[in-house]
């Protein structure tokens, strides 16, 4: 087999560094100049780029469209916000080029975080840290009052993959009823699926409402007034798909009315979200800054997914988290 | 059967106190005039407690001492710190008095808030709710970086009943490592046990150390700068038992030369903890305040566990939850 040549622009350093030029040796790594560490970050077209035969990163479009060589792209995150278009979509299928995400790297921590999330919620976590109610006062009694158990409650997904499945795993000692919302339902969710047109009804009766949604054509802004309106009085929403996907002005007002119980968010419009956004000023509406995925080791797991994919592409064989 | 006598201290109006007099009828309920609301709580004798057969509450010993008729005593909390004592347990022995506690209505919430903290710190909740980090700088890639998962760490629990046994079955999707210590094991602990002398090897390897002992002689300033010392660097210490069984003064150094990398605080010494305590300014050091075994229609649960033990007593049946 000739050399191949691997497109990188994921700036990786140090550990991950290695273990990625090491294993795809004797194949050439190509790094880019213009280091990415994210798919919300614009990207900047590099010359090198024309010679790759795979590109491991987040390349910008253009790129990919001038490329000669291209056969398969690995994104180094789980959005592909910026390929999924219906012309890159076109493009790629024109090219037999094949696009693999990096879904599964992230999928662990993105469900452990929605469980912190929900966990954090259930026991009133951010009041009793800052409390220092005295055994038998009102604070006291409000804080124990209003724990709710997870036990039994209704949670709806708003969109369904692997962090879905990781969560609903993780949730199954709690016993809950799951309903997801998925475009194109396989049967094998092990839950109730819905379909946006009949989503209102699972949104009624909604404990928790987890919003999982990538960003494209049909998602954004479809978290809005009438999405809220349509939850049970307090519901707590949360989202840990992309900022872009809610109307963060109807968010508002759900919980300014106190229709919604809170708000738990990883994902915001734009990131970080400004130190005045009055989100950040809203009692129950909790922030955490675009982490959901991250854990120890990340970078080097994240080699070793693509590693992983390597082999089997030079083998032949099926890839991994293939959404193209 | 006689009309029983049913002394209450545990103040419980509404609806909780409609379900206890409805639920004995035709038994005869004495209100205390001194309401109680916690073991922690000095009680003051009551001249009305010398007719009791039953107490449900938290009567004080002296009362219990003096008592005629006294066949059963429920407390209504979990610990039993004011009747865990080698001269009650004489007294209760020689009167045939029977002593339950209320450890099943407080289990779940325990375990769930034990569930809170340990994914509060795994997902590093109270820096990343703070955070307004921008994606890609120093501040965002500490949190990604130092996120751990909980999968495959090992969790020491010091004491082991109702609340350890639910923590281990909500942590089950994690695949942890758990050993337990406990006073008399039982071979029915689904995992490791050691014995206070063979503690030191377990707390070695522990990334989680959860601390529910209840307080008594023994147990008493237990942990301390010995313990904290034979834990693994980098450990995590929860406390969701006493106070009390915890050198503060030890706790503070363990975390001030960043052996523990933080602890998770329901319960201090004393309660609530001065706002000048320097726990209180620990970075690392996440305090509530006491409200671990709190949860919605709490009075109502307590009131329905203590009725089952009622009808349980009128048919001479085995109570649950028995402590004596």
């Amino acid at each position: 087999m000739a050399t191949l040549k691997i497109f990188s622009d994921s700036g990786l350093g140090g550990a991950a560094g290695r273990l990625l030029r090491e294993g795809i040796s004797p194949h050439e790594l190509i790094e880019s100049k213009n280091r990415l560490t994210s798919v919300l970050a614009q990207p900047i077209a590099d010359p090198a780029f024309a010679l790759a035969d795979i590109a491991f990163g987040q390349p910008d479009v253009e790129s990919i469209r001038n490329s000669e060589n291209l056969k398969w792209l690995q994104v180094s995150s789980a959005g592909i916000t910026r390929y999924d278009t219906p012309e890159f979509r076109a493009l790629a299928a024109e090219r037999g080029l094949i696009v693999t995400n990096s879904s599964s790297v992230y999928a662990t921590a993105c469900a452990e975080h929605t469980l912190a999330f929900m966990m954090a919620q259930s026991r009133l976590l951010p009041a009793a840290l800052a409390s220092q109610a005295a055994n038998g006062d009102a604070d006291w009694l409000a804080l124990r009052g209003g724990s709710v158990s997870l036990h039994g409650q209704h949670v709806v997904l708003l969109g369904f993959g692997t962090i879905a499945r990781e969560l609903m795993r993780l949730l199954e000692p709690f016993s809950m009823k799951f309903t997801a919302m998925r475009r194109s339902p396989r049967g094998d969710e092990g839950c109730d699926v819905v379909s946006t047109e009949n989503l209102a009804s699972a949104l009624a009766t909604a404990d928790h409402v987890v919003n999982i949604l990538p960003e494209n054509a049909e998602s954004l802004g479809a978290i809005n007034a009438e999405r809220f309106a349509e939850m049970k009085p307090g519901a707590v929403f949360h989202n840990i798909g992309r900022g872009t996907t809610v109307n963060q002005d109807d968010l508002l007002a759900a919980l300014r009315s106190g229709h919604l119980a809170a708000a738990w968010l990883d994902v915001t419009d734009p990131e970080p979200l400004p130190a005045d956004h009055p989100l950040r000023h809203e009692p129950h509406c909790f922030i955490t800054p675009h982490i959901a995925g991250g854990h120890r080791g990340e970078s080097e797991t994240l080699v070793r997914h693509f590693l992983k994919n390597f082999r089997k592409f030079i083998a032949g064989e099926a890839l991994e988290d293939r959404v193209m």
